[in-house]
């Protein structure tokens, strides 16, 4: 069973807004088993639109529109599949008698060319909208299924939830499942490499990596008639990439690092403190977003001037000196003045140069030193990162998580 | 002159990741005054990324494709668009240096295959990639300018930005020139109600409202014979919007909000520290994001805890237990504990309660107090902000920001 996804509207095409309904769509379709071939945006046009539905219904079975309901004339969506499938658009009785209901509930005047929404093409299964006035409708073909849905999230979601999920259910055989195991510390042409040998013979469950920011994902997904099959066939790949990479993996559910790292020092019941320079704020500024995490994070000081560093950290003025703000004793120093200072079970530090400007030959842009302290031990890395001043500290940032979870873990 | 953005990854058509490239690229196409007709999503998957190519081929004159170079065999972008216009792959040397320099600058082993990148079709325009290890490039045939661009959008925005630009420039006839105004402290519904004429009544330039985490831009956008002309109509539109609303411009270049308010504190010689507990650094991680902050910004402090509070800002112990850590109170104390601490010319205080526990009947999730100082004087705002952990904690940045500058500007 194969589907595309058909966004229609000329503000999608000017960029003034992002096209989530396409995701959150071909999420639900793959929970459903549905294979999401192609996503597709066209404006407000009806010849183009026209173009882009007669394409669709060649290439996929299951073809799902959003926008393009409303009750201006530059709304034309339904008047074109009409046209395109033949169907005269017949008064729903219904629909028509909600509109109503709709503006009278809200003390609103009724425009008269809300009521253009009431008109669904004859045959079709209508759609009813909870949370706005254009409803929405499916038409079954020889060769397709064609849903049509309103635009705005707030009003396509709830209807896809509650109405065209029961639909699809009815075409449907067989069941796909993915999970998503995810690594750190590792490349992701290194996975590759080494995973080789399963990428060339994946058939059914399929595995696909993506790089992330310092992170590789491994996406498995199986199809089968059951769900019990599916998650034998995907335990099977774990296991075999758990041979291969497990060292790794820091989680198989849907965690991100930051939060697998909370996770295990809560579990271990072990406290966090973190001194920043150029990544001033930011590592901090994403650990505390994991709710919960006010029994591990206790303190944080962003320490950019060698002043601060000096004041809260005790880092010493002849390291500074000598070495620079930018060097591993300073990062060392920084680390664990963290510890004394804040008396933290485990403790991250960083500093370094994001640049646009400050690199010199011997230390340039990009240059990071990352101290981690746990266990009565500091440990010391230096990193060379490639990029943008903020591409630099967002590498940091997950290179400090990585250090810490690889210590505590 | 018309386009097609094409965006290659299956990881979109499962659902993964939101397709943010399409619409950065439409809004700069749009900018440019090249229309954009379709935006595309397909998979990594020869036979539909090759139909997909021959259609946006056929129907529009520039194609822009996302994603599909990276170093693994289900990265085929490249290769299938080669095989499509009939040109070898050839090894480029100075993108085969700089990815091996890549690697070895960041002490990390290459792994064989990241050389396929440095491959690109016969005869087209290479792309330096900046922040990554994939190169993008260009080719123009007789009816069409294809241009191949890297997936990740820390990668793909530098090299549109400072490759690509140039190179569509050189296609179009005319000049379009666009400006943004950027607004903060009032909404994008007021901004539209306020200027309701002036949008109604625009034709060259345009203008048009986006609105944006706490901001709103307006967009004016001028196609013209010359530079000179679109800079006055600009102007022109400029002056207009300033008389309604220029008590809430912050700036009319490129600048961002914590850019605009760092380069006033220079400009006045003013420094500044911060203290963060449900922001817990984001605000600092910001501020720190401009490049020669250091003059600026002195000292973070990250107080989560309660006892941070009274430890690093003398936060008192009663008015923790009498008001609570997310009170007026607190986030008065925690500016003025900055002041005398850190002794800066000016502070920003946050203190809320971003969710998704710890929320009451008399402080819901999304109540966040923010002090700021400044010339002896301290305020602190009640802010009511919807939306998850993340969402509230971006718009208690936002906000601080925008306090501050009304004070400093």
């Amino acid at each position: 069973m194969t589907a595309e996804i058909i966004a229609i509207g000329t503000e999608l095409l000017l960029g003034d807004i992002l096209n989530t309904n396409a995701q959150y769509l071909s999420r639900q379709l793959a929970d459903m088993g549905i294979s999401v071939y192609y996503q597709s945006v066209v404006g407000d046009n009806v010849d183009r639109l026209k173009e882009t539905l007669k394409n669709a219904m060649n290439r996929t079975s299951i073809i799902i529109t959003t926008g393009g309901l409303g009750p201006t004339t530059d709304d034309l969506s339904k008047e074109t599949i009409a046209k395109l499938l033949d169907l005269p658009l017949v008064e729903h009785e219904e629909s028509r008698d909600r509109i109503i209901d709709f503006f009278k509930n809200r003390n609103i005047d009724m425009a008269e060319n809300n009521l253009k929404q009431a008109y669904i093409p004859k045959g079709a299964i209508v759609l009813k909208n909870d949370n706005g006035t254009a409803p929405g409708f499916i038409v079954n073909t020889k060769k397709n299924t064609i849903v049509v849905l309103p635009g705005p999230p707030s009003e396509m979601k709830p209807m896809f939830e509650s109405e065209v999920k029961k639909e699809l259910k009815k075409l449907n055989e067989g069941v796909i499942l993915s999970r998503t195991v995810k690594l750190c510390g590792i490349g992701e042409s290194t996975v590759a490499k080494i995973l080789q040998d399963v990428i060339d013979k994946q058939t059914n469950p399929t595995i696909a990596p993506y790089a992330k920011d310092g992170e590789v994902h491994l996406r498995i997904t199986a199809k089968t008639d059951n769900e019990t099959e599916a998650v034998n066939l995907i335990d099977d790949m774990q296991q075999k990439v758990d041979e291969y990479v497990g060292d790794y993996i820091y989680t198989t559910d849907e965690k991100t690092l930051e939060e697998t790292l909370v996770s295990t020092l809560k579990d271990k019941n072990l406290t966090l403190s973190v001194a920043e320079s150029c990544t001033g704020g930011m590592l901090s500024g994403r650990i505390i977003n994991c709710s919960g995490v006010s029994e591990v994070y206790k303190e944080g000081l962003i320490t950019y001037s060698n002043e601060a560093k000096m004041k809260y950290l005790g880092v010493k003025e002849e390291t500074l000196a000598k070495h620079g703000a930018v060097s591993e004793e300073t990062a060392r120093e920084m680390v664990e003045g963290l510890i004394s200072k804040c008396k933290t079970d485990t403790a991250i530090s960083v500093t370094g140069i994001a640049g646009p400007t400050g690199g010199t030959a011997q230390k340039p842009v990009g240059l990071v030193y990352i101290g981690v302290h746990y266990n009565g031990t500091t440990t010391v890395k230096k990193c060379n990162f490639y990029g943008n001043r903020q591409k630099v500290r967002t590498r940091a940032v997950v290179e400090g998580l990585i250090m810490l979870w690889n210590l505590v873990k």
